[in-house]
């Protein structure tokens, strides 16, 4: 059975995800559709990128759809990529793609410019409904991607601005990428850089902007502080993540994505 | 395969909605389930209403069950209406069911008062568990309308208000009708109206309630405006709709669903 | 087909159930997935567990997987439990899984200890991707329980504290248990408990904190009082509930989970 992942930034329950299943399903009777993220911070594209290049692997092979787009209408362009073992990547070329198609080693990549694939009139402002799902739905239903437009050169594929932390003797800083709803510090480092910088296992630490730093130690799960304190760890995704045992790290902080935080041996 | 689609006040990933799909999935097995809203605003019936009936005829024929039902329980009717080209809608008799039922030219309804196929004892309170889900999982199993209760004229299906829009040289004043996640303002007129009142492309507007107007402009896309700036446009319902790029246009005006703005041509 | 069901203290839409539902898709290729509710308040395995044995009954057998985990990576036992008629849960030995292994009569149960059915390195923080589902996907797809660990007993397994209502004559005294999207209060309390305190149709009531008691009235329905007044009835699950026709009781009493809430007859 054909596979069609879906990832946006348009809300979980909303009509906007309710017309690109509609989509899917009339233009692809039968295909297998899975919700992979729709909380996406809107126009966050750096964080939607990072999901989708962690979430695509757990998947089976099928086709990957992903909106986050605030440049609809705009010159940007509509891409779907190909990988070695048969996966499909589809939409916007702003970067959302970036992470995933490096991962994936996509192989081939065509611009979306045919109008026999889409729906016709497209509204400027909802391409995931009359372009994206789609040409998700032609690549799932065995639709070849050169139906779709000309091919692009793969490396011509937009890749996210993605900081690199800033690491010290006993100090990594490094941006917020996302905030879970557990209110978990995502940051763009990982363990290596916490190595880096001299952090160990159960060291005491500083955590937050310069000037407000909020104490906290570097463990392996939640229940490893005391409820209500704060902790550092290695998370699922091996991202470096700052957390606050059964309550809210990103409002204890008062950050949230794109900030920059320190984490810093206390001394 | 059989389908049905849902469509619900309930919010995004509760157990009342769990609690829909898993009767369906019991009544229906196999049947194939598309979650087409859920965070419609609770008891807005008129929003609710126009969402079902455009996304509606994206789906692949099937049973279309909505539920935004404020009366439940009371002697609002429960009804299931059949469509030429095999649809079925099914839901409260309050208005919910009024659009989607006249644009897919509804030509049978029954009342739903057979004991036969609900959940019995029937709670006052939860209808969309009891009543509704399994009525659309008769259908969708093949079942007949009739077998659920007595026929009703199709023309005594209860229709939305839906206030049309006061157009004047130079402005139009229309209903918010919803706000999405974005803070996008989707209101009550089209691109007709806009046009009766003569406001052209590319047109300085003033946008707001009375008394506190923000400068806009008449535009395509977001991205035809500075961040931060408001623009109208029309969007891909064919509604008129105020927008601030990269921001809440909600927010910034401080109005919601039922609130009358004005857009204006700018002196 | 094999059907999986989903609850979770995830966040509707977020990427932590995509990642389930990804692992289960891959895993189990063409099962059902069902999701019943991923809105549970973060970490509260009471309410979790309440709502786990109202769904599970609603669905058709199969396996149901719950995750609200607020001591992932701690001692807390892993277990899967089996029941007469087929079906299967999965999840954290924390008392989420109590009741309705209670209301199922669950007859066999393992710890979930074999690396064979797992995502290996199991990250501390995310035993829903790489523990749970996996053991889930196992059983969907027809393997043995006794392959994902050692046997434990039934008896063994967590209860969550569920306090009982205080009825005296003329009052109920009880534990907030949820609030759902419309602001409505769900007690751990009954109509066999209002029965109980005396408590019968159409009284006048005041409800609320001590010492800032609300009027209300117990009623059947919302619209049997008017618009913006409180009301008791008894729930579409059996509990009794405190609601307000059209608004938020939640808001108005300023109270939520775990509170305790008086119900009084008016003297």
């Amino acid at each position: 059975m054909a596979i069609i992942t879906l990832l946006t930034d348009y809300g979980p329950g909303t009509e906007h995800v309710g017309a690109l299943h509609a989509v899917l399903a009339a233009r692809c009777p039968g295909v297998e559709r899975i919700d992979l993220a729709h909380d996406i911070p809107p126009g966050d594209i750096r964080f939607g990128a990072v999901v989708l290049a962690r979430l695509v692997p757990l998947t089976p092979p099928g086709v990957h759809l992903a909106v986050v787009d605030p440049g609809v209408g705009t010159a940007r362009r509509a891409i779907a990529a190909s990988t070695p073992d048969g996966r499909f990547v589809v939409g916007p070329d702003n970067g959302l793609l970036g992470p995933v198609c490096l991962a994936m080693a996509v192989e081939h990549a065509v611009e979306l410019t045919s109008t026999d694939h889409r729906r016709e009139p497209v509204a400027p402002t909802f391409n995931g409904r009359d372009v994206f799902a789609p040409a998700a739905a032609h690549l799932a239903a065995g639709g070849r991607p050169t139906d779709l437009g000309p091919t692009v050169p793969v490396n011509s594929i937009v890749r996210p601005e993605l900081p690199h932390p800033r690491v010290r003797a006993g100090a990594v800083e490094a941006i917020v990428l996302g905030v879970d709803r557990f209110g978990n510090l995502q940051l763009l480092a990982s363990a290596q850089d916490l190595a880096a910088g001299g952090l160990a296992a159960d060291d005491a630490l500083t955590v937050g902007r310069r000037g407000s730093p909020v104490s906290a130690r570097l463990v392996r799960v939640y229940a490893d502080v005391p409820l209500g304190e704060m902790l550092v760890h290695v998370d699922s995704h091996g991202h470096v993540a700052v957390a606050v045992h059964g309550a809210s790290a990103a409002q204890r902080l008062g950050v949230g994505p794109g900030d920059w935080i320190s984490i810093a041996v206390w001394r």
